[in-house]
């Protein structure tokens, strides 16, 4: 069986085995969460939480994840560390490989939790590149998986072809998911990334179409995703994105053409009257707190797999 | 008997018997501090720590009241999180209650830490907003109880008619206890406010009384107690203030009119040769640290109180 | 047997014995680091760290360290409190010593962590201040120990006269090392540091010596140690000190004046290209990432020290 990377930074790297074996111990330590038996494999290990951007989920759930599991962790205020400024990212990587058995990164550009992961001999957990957001990806597939058959659900993103779009691909060719991903033209994913995606799925049953015309993407979607259509740092482009995206708000009209029994999923914040509709964000089909809770036990497998002792 | 509620907000809304059962635990936590039997009912458990406003005592106090109990502080830098700017106050509090067991919050409108309570289903525990500040009227009952009878000891606070004056109000109305809060006339306190807690107060053996002349309030004080004259945001009308609030100072002149056994207050930070001179702050008769430790302890009994598992 | 005092704030006040019996329980808790025997002292305890100045490595190792000894480290966010501005230190100083068992705090001036440690009744250790960082000095030589007989071994130091060269004056004073300090004739150590710390060190068989040439200083070295030319407050004499200090580089023909089984020590960050090449940072020689490592060892030993309940 093929071996995991002793990092998550893409799901496109991490066998198809390995990913269903995180999805099946997140359900598990869900079940298990407040019990005697909640295990605490992180017991006297340290975990470092280096996040550059802003962040409420990812920052609330991975310090609670990591302390559910016995473990500390260690905090670095943005504005204390500068990474990458004060020091190389190589040196931080082999300083930080001394003293926490992982580290959980939010950064900008993708190549720098790429050069982390190199030179440190820690697993390093990708907590939202530009490129990518994998731990998102694996609570969105425990998130459909407790409400249909993940296998052949049918799954469609709205909206920008970001790293959000990004990691549903991933996630999509690493199970064999069905995934319809629909944007504007000019808002396409990557297409080698897609393409890889795409050959992926199809060789373990799955289907990835990428499309532009949001009332054909929902045609017969049983889940609805969509996020924030200017990310952070594209808050200058807002106002013009708001217009190329408008045909791709989700709202009761556009739901009119998906089957009735369609759920919906943001990966949050949500701009209510930008990307969804108050009353749709707000209505019995919406999964988004679920999705948000299950960051936490996602991203608890995550690390219990990744930086238990052998 | 009345139930407390969910949340620590306001003590105008908690009966009386939960208030006095607080003090009484507090009291037994400092105790027990330090001890093989001090309690850990927050094992497992993770209380998110927001403060969008500077903190020490709040902030430190918190972080370690928690880990005493057992549990894990999870911290948000305020610049990190910008709650109620990236995403609504509502979508935060349900998505905090998926993950934490309880809620901390340092804001600035009470309408937020209100907002914050009513769409989370945890306990949510005001450390300060515009309007009160709870937490420091229970450290301040809790240092008056150690020192004199609580019920009968006579209790002034002189200056600004602030956050710090509406919990006093609040508590002496809980208590029934003899309060007096004197103020130049222009900054008295929330009229409402101090009304319903004098009607409370005297339906349970207290008094609240209104003043403006610090002599005739100091004159049969127990207890003397004061805060800075320009709370956190007030800082530029800090010279005109200076100007209105100087009969108001606790000094050697005024204590000269109150009875030799009265002991001071003061919630810190205090500014020397403001509110209170250097002289009288430094005196014997300063119980100021002791307020300060007892935030600690007060702190540790609400939170076991409200964050405890069933 | 001199007692060791409360606080670290200088190797300069410490008694060499103590001094000894630290370096020798970092040696033992580095071996017993992950296993089941690994002590948990301060079970129960909390440690502030406070952190004016931007850090990694201390702001890491003390989090972790921290916890490894089974304590709660407690964060203060330096915008959150702004020590000293806010509040008097002496006030903090005595708010503190209620909460907390240990105080860990990175300042500017290094009157402040004087003033911290004057007033608060716990432990008090200087993590950096613009005169002195013993803790790294004690991470050095436990580097130093790992590596060669530390009492014979001749390390000399190249560069500012900074806290770094004052701090490896104190250790070479307390312990009786032989240690070279080479600088640019306007960028020596502070001269009454300098002479106390000779003596002392002549006093217990060691040998201190100042010295402005590099070629000489490196001659006999058996570890050559640098640090960065301008160090954090001082980016914008950057120009003209790299001017000045270019001489004293640490390079391969600089070394070439050196004994061939030379070692290389750096506090980091590292300027690559400035004090040191890269070539050089990265050769075999180097040992810099286990001095960094060290800084946890070291550290622990000194909570475990000053903050275990008697």
């Amino acid at each position: 069986m093929a071996e995991h990377p002793k990092d998550l930074l893409s799901l496109a790297d991490w066998p198809r085995a390995s990913v269903e074996g995180l999805l099946a111990r997140a359900a598990e330590l869900k079940r298990l969460r407040g019990s005697d038996r909640h295990p605490r494999p992180l017991a006297g290990r340290s975990v470092l939480l280096y996040f550059a951007k802003p962040s409420l989920r990812t920052l609330v759930t991975f310090q609670v994840g990591v302390a559910e599991l016995g473990g500390h962790p260690v905090l670095l205020p943005p504005g204390q560390v500068r990474i990458g400024e004060r020091e190389p990212l190589e040196d931080v990587a082999r300083n930080l490989e001394r003293w926490v058995h992982a580290v959980v990164a939010r950064v900008y550009g993708h190549d720098m939790i790429e050069t982390l992961a190199a030179h440190a001999r820690v697993p390093v957990i990708n907590a939202l590149s530009d490129l990518l957001h994998p731990c998102q990806a694996l609570a969105d597939a425990l998130t459909v998986a407790e409400n249909a058959d993940l296998k052949h659900a049918r799954l469609t993103y709205l909206g920008d072809g970001n790293n959000m779009a990004h990691s549903l691909l991933n996630l999509a060719g690493c199970l064999g998911l069905r995934l319809v991903v629909c944007t504007p033209p000019d808002y396409a994913p990557d297409p080698g990334l897609a393409e890889r995606a795409a050959e992926r799925a199809s060789e373990s049953g799955g289907e990835i179409r990428l499309e532009s015309d949001p009332r054909a993407a929902v045609e017969r979607a049983d889940f609805v995703y969509t996020d924030v259509w200017a990310s952070m740092g594209q808050e200058d482009e807002a106002a013009a994105r708001a217009e190329v995206f408008r045909p791709y708000q989700i709202n009761a009209e556009l739901l009119a053409a998906a089957p009735a029994s369609v759920r919906l999923l943001h990966c949050l914040p949500a701009h209510r009257g930008e990307e969804i509709t108050h009353e749709v964000f707000e209505s019995d089909a919406s999964l988004v707190f679920d999705q948000a809770e299950n960051r936490l036990h996602a991203q608890k497998a995550v690390l219990e797999l990744l930086a238990t002792p052998d």
